[in-house]
C-alpha cells in the first residue's frame, strides 16, 4: 500500500508547491491537504495550476502515514505535536524546529517555543550534512530557504579548514520568497525594476546559518548576512565571502583548480549539488531541486568566493522536504524529484 | 526495446523544451541531438538547467526510430527529408509542412517549398481537432504557438455554427515566442515594461488558422490576427472576438451557461484542455501542455469573446510535438506530459 | 504672484505622480497635499523619490487657487464641493464627473451621485476632442486612462466618417493601473510572468469610451472593451478595431498612407498626440505625456487598426490633469509637461 | 550665446540619455550628435522617446563649444583628441581617461592608451570628491556606474579612518549597464527572472575604485569587487563591506547615529547624495541625478554596511557628464538634473 501524505497549510507557495511535487510521486499518495481559509474547495479549485488535482482541502488532517506542515511558525509546531506524539513522522517546513536551543528560538522569534522537549531529537533537514540522521529521525526541520544557499556554498570549506572566521553573506532572493502575504514591498508596482536590500539589524535566517556552520570551524565564525529582494519570482543567488587561512591555497590558477576539486570532492554522489565551473544562474534551477555551487578565489585578494543558485521554493523548501520525506520513509531519495529547471 | 528518439537543433528554446520534457519520458529514449554550433559539448555542458543529461550533441542525427526537427523553416524540411525516406515518423516544429498548399507556403515564406510532394499525406498535428489521422501519420505538422491557442478557442464556436465570418485575433506572447536569435526587440532593457504590436502587415500565422478554421465555417472566415509582445518569457493569451449569429444564444446568463457548457461537451475527455469559468491566466500554464480556454459573450453587444492561454514553449511548440509522438507511436496520450504548471 | 495648487490625496500613484509634475512646473506652486495615513510627514519623507520637496502632508487642504483630486470615486466628490462651492477651480482625477449622465453613473458606480447638478457645467477633460471648453470650465472631470488611449485612437476615424458601429478595443495595461491598494492579482509574484484579461462583464470605462464616441459617430457604436493586465509597471496599449465603410479608403497601400494624412491632420498642431508611422511601443512615453497613436489597415479584411500607446499616470492620469489645469489657468497648455520619455 | 554642446556617439544608451537630459538643459544648447549607424536620420525619427527633437545625426560633431564622448573606450580618446587640440572641453563617458596611470589602462584593457600625454591634467569627474579641480579642468573622464556607487558610499567612512582595508562590494546592476550591444546575457528570455554574478576574475571598474578610495586610506585596500545582473533595466545597488578599526564606533544604537552623523556631515550640502535613513531602493532614484546612500553597522560583528543606491545611466553616466558639464562652464551644478525620480 503506498504512504497517505498529507500537507498542512497547502495554500501558502510552499504548500502549493510540495503538492505540485507529491502530486507526481511515484511512491507516495498526497491524500490530504488543509487550508483554512480555502477548506471546502478542491486543489483544482483553488489552484488552476493544479487541476489534475480533485483533492478537497479540509480544515484539518486526514488519516495520514506522514505529513508536513508549511504553516507559519508557532502554528506549525502547535498543528503537528499531535501527530508527532501519535507517532506519524513529519518535516516542518516552518522554522519551529530549526534552532536547537529554545532560548535562540526565544530572541529571534519572540515567542516561547511551542515544544521545547522535541528539540534534541529534531534533526536539521539539510541531507548534504545531516543524511544519515535524517534517515531515522521522527521530526525533521525543514531548512529555510537562505540557509540552504549559505551553508552548501560554505560547507566544504569550512570543512577543510580553508577559510578563517569572516565570512559575509550577501544573497539575493527573488519575492515569491516573502511568502503569499500582502504588502506593499511586494506589490507589483513597487516591487518591480527595483533591488534593495533588507532585514539589515538582522535576519532570523543567521541563526541557523550560525547554528550550522559554526560546528564545521575550529572557532566561532563572524557571520554577516545581508538578503536582498531582487524583482524575479523564484530563485535565490547567495554570493559568499571569506578569508582563506594564508596558505591553503594559492591564488591562482592552480589554487583555482584545487578549490574547484575539493568541492566537488565534498559533495561526490550528492544528487542535487552540481559544482559548477562558471557561474551559476538562478534561472537554471528553475523548478528543480538543484544546487549550483561555484567556488573560486578573487586574485587579487585571495579571498575565497562561492556563488551558491537555488529555486527558494524548491531545494528552499517543497524540494528539500521532499527529499527529506524519501530518505525518512527509506526511498530513493531522488524520487519525485528528478523533473530538470524549466528554462528559459 | 524502448524507442530511439532524436531531435534535429536542440540548440533554440523548443529544441531544448523538447529534451527536457523527453528526458522524463517513461517509454522512449532519447538517444540523439544536434545542433551546428554547439556539437562535441554534451546537453549537460551547453544547457546547465539538462545537467543530468550527458548525451553528446552531434552534427548529424544518429540512428533512431522516431525524429523530431526544431530547425527554422525550409531548413527542417530539408534535414527531415531522408528520414521521412527511410520511413522513420518525423514530427516537424518548424512551418514547413503546415500549409497544405505549397502555393500559400511560397506567398507567406518566400520560398519554394522544399518538398511539396509530401504535403498531401502530412497531418497538421493538433490533436483535438486531428487525432485519429495523428495516428496514422509518417509526417505531422506541429501548429505554430498562435494558431493552437488560436484555433482551440475558436473551433467549437465555428463547429457549432455560432459565429459569423467576423473574427479578429488579438494574441499577446512572452518573448521567448521569438526564439533565441538576437534582435533588438528582444534585448532585456528594451523588450522590458513595453508592450508593442507587431507584424501588422499579416503575420505568418495567420495561413494557418485560416487553413484550420475555415473548414470549420459555412463561410470563409475575415479573420484578422494581431500577435503582441508582452515583457515575460512564457505563455501566450489569446482575445479572439467574434459576432455571435443572432438567435444562437441570448446574451445573458442562460447564454452564458450554455455557452460554457457547449464548449465543454466539445472538450470533453481533452486531456489538456480545460475550459474554465473564469477569466484564465498565462501563468497557470507555465511549463505545462494545457491549454485553458474560458469563452463567454459580452453583454452589451452580444459578441463572443474567447481567451485561450498556453505556454508557448510546450503546449504551443515542443509538449504538443510530444503528444504527436506519442499519438503516432500508439502511446498513452499524456505520456511525459502529466506534470503540473509550475506556479507561481 | 503663483498660483497655489493644492492636491488632495497625494498618497496614491496619480497624487504622487502630481506632485512629481508640479514640483517642476514654472508658473504654479505646489502648496498643499493631503493624505490621511501619511498626514504629519512631509512629501520628501513618505515618498522618497521626491526627497527635494519638504511640504508637510496635511489632513486637509490649506489655502489654494487651484485643487487637484486624486481621491477614490464619490470621496472625491465630496471632498471638492465646498472648494468648488468657493469658486476655486478643480481637475478631479476620480471618475465621479467623467459621466453627464448620472443614472449612467449609478448603475456602473452603484452609489448615487455626490453632486448631481454639478454634471451640466462639467467638461470632460480630453483637450484634444474638447480645449475651448476646458479653457472656461470650473470643473474639469479627468479622463480615465483606458478611454484617454481609446478616444484619441478612434475620434479620427469616425469624425471622418470612416468607421461603421463594429468598434472592439483590447487594451493592455501596466500594474501601476490598478493603484496601491493591495490584492493578490497585484502580488509581485502572482502578476509577474502573467498576462490575463479582467472585467469581462463589463469595465466602468466603457461608459466614458462610449459617451466620448458616439456624438462621433452617425449611429449608435457596439463597443467591446477588454482590458487586460501585463507585467509591467506602467503604459497601455490600446489595440482598436473597427470596420471601414466601404468605399472610404482603399485597402492598399496608398489607403494607409491617406488614412496616416487624415490622422496626421486631425491632430496637427496637438502638442502631446504623434501620430507615428511605425507600431509605437508604450515605453517611448514612459513618463511623458505622448500619445503615440500609428493608425493602419488590415489588408486582408480591410479592417481599420488603430494602435495607441501612452504612460498611463501621465497622459492616462497625471499629466493630463496638469494639462488640463493649464487650459483652465490660461498658461501655455505644454508647460511642465516638456520633459521627454525616460528610455530604456 | 548659449553654449553649443554636441555628443559624439548618441546611439548607445548613454549617448541617448545625454540627449535626453540636454534637451531641457535652461543654459547649453544641444547642436550636435553624430551616430554612424544612424547618421542621415534625426534624433526624432531615430528615437521615437525623443521625438521633440528634429536635430540630424551627422557622421561627426558640428562646431561645438563643449563636447561629450560616449563610444567605446580606445574609439572615445580617439575621436576626442582633435578637439581637445582645439580647446574645446570635453566629458569623456569612457574608461579612456579614467586611470591615471597608462600601465593600468593598458592592463586591464588590453590595448595601449590614445593619449598618455593628456592623463596628467585629466580630472576624474566625480564632483563630490574633485569639484574644485573639475571647475578648472579641460577634460573630465566621467567615472564608472559601479565606482560612482561604490566610491561614495566608502568614501566618508575611509576619510574619517573608520575602516581597516578589508572592503567588499558586491554590486547589483540593471541591464542596461552592459548597453545596447546585443549578446545572449541580455537576451530578454535569458536575462529575464535570472540573477547571476559576473567578471569573478576582475571587472575594470574595480581599477578606478582602487585609484579613487585608495588615496582615503592609510594602507591600501584590499577590495573585492563582484557585480551582478538582476532582471531590470536601470539602477545599481551597491552593498559594501568592511571592517570598523576597533574603538572609532561602537556596534550599537549611538554608533548607528554617529555613523549616519558622520555620513550626513560629509555630504551636507551635496546637490545629489541623500543619506537616508533606511535601505534605499533603486527605483527611488530612476531617471534622477540621485544617489541614496544608507551606512550602518551589523550588529552582531561590528562590520560597516553601507548601501548606496543610483541610476546607472544618470549619476552613473549621462547626469553625471551633465553635471560635470555644469561645473566645467561655472553654470550652476543641478541645471537641468532638477527632475524627480519616476516613481512607481
Amino acid at each position: 500500500m503506498e504512504t497517505r501524505v498529507g500537507i498542512i497549510n497547502v495554500t501558502g507557495y510552499a504548500g502549493m508547491e510540495l503538492a505540485r511535487l507529491l502530486s507526481r510521486h511515484p511512491r507516495v499518495n498526497l491524500t490530504s491537504v488543509t487550508g483554512r481559509g480555502l477548506a471546502g474547495q478542491t486543489l483544482a479549485q483553488a489552484f488552476p495550476h493544479l487541476s489534475a488535482l480533485d483533492l478537497p482541502i479540509t480544515q484539518e488532517p486526514g488519516e495520514v502515514d506522514f505529513l508536513f506542515s508549511a504553516l507559519p511558525h508557532k502554528a506549525s509546531a502547535e498543528a503537528l505535536l499531535p501527530y508527532i506524539r501519535k507517532g506519524i513522522k513529519v518535516v516542518d517546513i516552518s522554522a519551529d524546529f530549526r534552532l536547537k536551543d529554545a532560548g535562540e528560538y526565544e530572541k529571534w522569534y519572540e515567542t516561547k517555543h511551542p515544544a521545547p522537549e522535541l528539540l534534541p531529537e529534531v534533526v536539521y533537514g539539510l541531507p548534504e550534512l545531516h543524511r544519515g540522521e535524517i534517515k531515522k529521525a521522527r521530526v525533521v526541520a525543514n531548512p529555510g530557504c537562505y540557509p540552504t544557499a549559505a551553508i552548501l556554498a560554505l560547507a566544504p570549506a569550512l570543512k577543510e579548514g580553508l577559510i578563517s572566521t569572516t565570512v559575509i553573506i550577501d544573497a539575493k532572493s527573488g519575492v515569491s520568497g516573502a511568502g503569499r502575504a500582502l504588502s506593499l514591498n511586494f506589490h507589483f508596482a513597487e516591487a518591480n525594476e527595483d533591488v534593495s536590500a533588507y532585514a539589515l539589524e538582522g535576519h532570523r535566517h543567521l541563526a541557523e546559518m550560525a547554528q550550522e556552520l559554526n560546528p564545521l570551524s575550529s572557532e566561532p565564525l563572524r557571520i554577516t548576512f545581508v538578503p536582498h529582494l531582487v524583482p524575479m519570482t523564484r530563485g535565490i543567488l547567495a554570493t559568499c565571502y571569506a578569508s582563506l587561512i594564508p596558505g591553503k591555497l594559492p591564488a591562482d590558477e592552480k589554487g583555482e583548480k584545487d578549490l574547484l576539486e575539493l568541492y566537488r570532492r565534498f559533495y561526490r554522489g550528492e544528487p542535487f549539488v552540481r559544482v559548477v565551473d562558471s557561474s551559476p544562474h538562478t534561472k537554471h534551477t528553475l523548478g528543480s531541486n538543484l544546487c549550483l555551487i561555484h567556488p573560486t578565489l578573487d586574485p587579487r585578494t585571495g579571498r575565497l568566493i562561492v556563488l551558491s543558485a537555488i529555486d527558494n521554493l524548491v531545494k528552499g523548501a517543497a524540494g528539500q522536504a521532499v527529499q527529506n520525506m524519501n530518505l525518512m520513509l527509506g526511498l530513493p531519495e531522488t524520487l519525485g524529484l528528478e523533473a530538470p529547471a524549466l528554462f528559459p
